[in-house]
């Protein structure tokens, strides 16, 4: 037998068939378009291309591995937030709302206004946001009455694909649920609460069920058309972030995923819900994990490896041209220059428009602080890499000071191919970094779901622990690590020290 | 007739001969090597070498200029605050101690003690510090006793290179001495309640005189050493800053003179001495000028233009390969490519070990803020070259504040060369930038004296406004000026906001 996971993101959906022992056997992958139609801030997906593409990638991939092990059982891993409107027959009554959407601030607001940030997180563990899927909802019922007036359900990108794929009663797992602000994470329910403060009904929306439950079987239509036995069971999946987490074998509290992509996102696994002040105030999400017994939290730096990128198309333009005409990565050529020791340069990693937890800040800019005319492009280089390691270390202290902490990080991702980098994380956040052989996380955490309801292993957790394989571990070096603590006391002040400066240069008239 | 003007600077010693039409008809220069004797902050030159690289200029301008137009008077612009202890037969006793040398910080702080930094300052115009020749000779005083005992005279380079040249009574202008911080810069005296205070008699100063002086004729065996006639005519010359001013035409009240090289420095010409509290403490001195009735102070980034040799080649690689192969300047490309507009990033200039005015901060660094994943190079540039126009327009405002307006700025210097870095400058400062014909500045205000000395003008104010050339004038433009005033807000809350930040970087452990 072998298991389909499915990831369906923001631009593009990616399918892949693992065999038993998580090896992959055939994959595929499709894009599509993220939408502007209407004003500033408004984003859009087309929920029919969202679906063929859907369909398209899991037909290449089911091509791919061929008939020696047929698929028993699949499961979708996707973005939270973005949903889609449904009428009775199942039709789009618009495009779906996606994540990066803005349009629902008023709503948002008047939300926080009536049931206070403070609540709403220790119901659901999501603070108030317009990107959420319920302030979306809201406003489709404010602002589109007679569409409201037909819809049925509102589906995330999970519940839609598996009620494409033939699951007619709609059902969500509970981690992708809790992206929706709507949902009670503790006591695993919609939030009577909140949407009743938001003006919504819980039939709106997809039944909540654990992550890895049998919700059915495939459509037999469908099942032709891709390509898979009539016979595959559909699992419920999780959110992508939980999904990558358990495909990277992060199962145990205090165990967390690094995923440094352009963007650097720090998931945390942990035991016991916490839905304190010292969470919410730093927009520490709380919500459960797709493996068994477990909550996670994500933090992340919007500027993660896209920092180098910019150094790259602004600094390198040598090293990428002995990069073409040798044939290897420009990025291996610039990070074998940085230098081998810590610097005492400081970058303020907010070089995009919102710099990411702990301070949503949509105002702040990038500062590199402490420079001489003696200052290197290697230091440079390195400060670079430092700044969002610090800026992700603050993350991790302040999960700390909130009662969660980290003793393992568990690395996946683009920057997890250079060994510089993970080992300066390890000693920057005095724990050990773990190299994984795992490619394709969230994809394998989703299929490690399906695995579970066809009764191949009784948990996902020990399934993981037994499969995810470990490439290399980046031990602290103490001394290195020593003069990290020095500088990260002073790193964790400059942001604070600058704000209300950098919030008036982001207001300058043009 | 012609006239010869020398300026002995830190590193090397230019002899410029100059007809009555301000002509150069042959120049010299010779350098020689700072000293690092004993322990760290000391900082020594071997007057001996001075002199003799002094004559070799000076040798080599007169035989340059050939016989048809013979020297009639010479004098000397130099550096301040350095000096040599003479015994009574005119000899050194130990090497000239240099302006960048500190030894003589615990007599600063017992001066300081003594009268208190504002008294000093109301009297010499100086705030206390231990590069003035006042706290060196007293750390000669009390550290080499025995050597002290045989001091007849501590000569400062002007009245040292004169004393030997053939003036056996030694003089110095009224500018140098005040550069000593023992000098009345009100009276033009040397001060007795500073040198009481001191412990230091003022007899062992060279006598101060007004710069333009006759002083004497030049010893016949030197004249004939040198290949200048034995008529030649010694006159008190200036300190290098003012003599430059003179030289620049920057002899009239709220006229400046912008020395834009490594280090960028401002010099401002003004009616009457200001010893406000308001000068002192962002330690603006306050002393005559060389030009008849007026007073100058001067302002400086010690990272100037060096900043850019920093961006040259720390990211200009390529820029320089092209530059070679084409045979062009690579700061002009460089230069070329910064962006058309005021930018939004900030540079704190402070790369260098030292600030300069207003702040004199040993402990500050560099730092580039206002950074977005969309930052060019062009903008860096820019904002490099913004950024040290910040830090003196600072300065300029501060001195406006106290009572020193701006109207006009003379550009001399390596940067004077860059059209767009002077119209960048008008645009900050806000007032017109000349660009002069001038290249030996500080020679030509020396030469300037030395023909007053001779009755070749009666005023060197006029002289000065009637020889120097304008070769053209950068007028501010309106849009850009109101962009840079509501930036200038901003970069003025830069500094103080991080400076106790900054210190701590500093104070790193390695």
């Amino acid at each position: 037998m072998s298991l389909l996971g499915v990831d369906v993101g923001t631009t593009g959906v990616k399918a892949v068939v693992f065999n038993a022992d998580g090896v992959i056997l055939g994959s595929g992958y499709r894009e599509y378009p993220l939408l502007y139609p209407g004003p500033a801030g408004w984003v859009e997906l087309d929920s029919e291309q969202v679906w063929q593409a859907t369909k398209d990638a899991i037909r290449q991939a089911v091509a791919q591995a061929g008939n020696r092990d047929p698929v028993e059982a699949l499961a979708i891993s996707s973005m939270g937030e973005t949903a889609v409107p449904l009428d009775a027959d199942g039709n789009p009554l618009m495009n779906a709302i996606a994540n990066l959407d803005t349009r629902a601030v008023a709503q948002a607001q008047r939300l926080e206004q009536t049931l206070g940030q403070h609540r709403v997180f220790a119901l659901t563990g999501h603070p108030v946001h317009p990107m959420y899927s319920v302030p979306k909802l809201m406003w489709l019922k404010e602002e589109r009455p007679s569409l409201f007036a037909r819809l049925w359900k509102f589906l995330c990108a999970q519940d839609f694909s598996a009620f494409r794929l033939g699951i007619k009663d709609p059902a969500i797992d509970w981690s992708l649920a809790s992206r929706t602000m709507g949902f009670d994470v503790v006591r695993k329910v919609w939030c009577s609460e909140v949407l009743q403060a938001a003006g919504l009904s819980e039939n709106l929306w997809a039944k909540p069920l654990p992550a890895g439950e049998a919700i059915g079987t495939i459509d037999p239509k469908v099942a032709d058309e891709l390509g898979l036995p009539r016979t595959v069971v559909i699992a419920t999946g999780g959110h992508d972030q939980p999904c990558g987490c358990l495909g990277a074998g992060v199962v145990k509290e205090g165990v967390a995923m690094d995923a440094i992509g352009t963007v650097d996102c720090i998931t945390v696994a942990f035991a016991q819900p916490v839905l304190t002040e010292a969470m919410r105030r730093n927009n520490f999400c709380c919500y459960p994990h797709v493996a068994e017994d477990l909550y996670v939290t994500v933090t992340w730096s919007w500027t993660g490896g896209i920092l180098l990128r910019w150094y790259r198309d602004t600094f390198a333009t040598e090293e990428k041209s002995v990069a073409e005409r040798m044939g290897v990565d420009v990025y291996d050529l610039i990070v074998a220059q940085a230098s081998k020791t810590p610097t005492n340069l400081f970058v303020l990693p907010h070089f995009t428009p919102t710099t990411g937890t702990p301070w949503m800040d949509t105002q702040s800019k990038g500062v590199i602080a402490g420079l001489t005319l003696n200052t290197t492009r290697g230091e440079l280089v390195r400060a670079l890499l430092e700044g969002i390691n610090y800026e992700m270390r603050l993350n991790l202290e302040l999960l700390k000071e909130a009662g969660i902490a980290v003793r393992e990080i568990r690395a996946i991702g683009g920057g997890a191919r250079s060994r510089f980098w993970l080992r300066l994380k390890a000693n920057m956040f005095g724990v050990p970094v773990v190299a994984l052989q795992v490619t394709e996380a969230a994809c394998f955490g989703a299929a490690l779901l399906a695995g579970k309801a066809v009764g191949k292993w009784a948990t996902v957790g020990d399934a993981a622990q037994a499969l995810v394989q470990v490439r290399e571990v980046f031990e602290p070096d103490e001394t290195e690590r020593r003069l990290y603590d020095e500088r990260f006391a002073l790193y964790r002040e400059l942001y604070p020290t600058l704000r209300a400066w950098l919030h008036k240069v982001s207001g300058l008239s043009r």
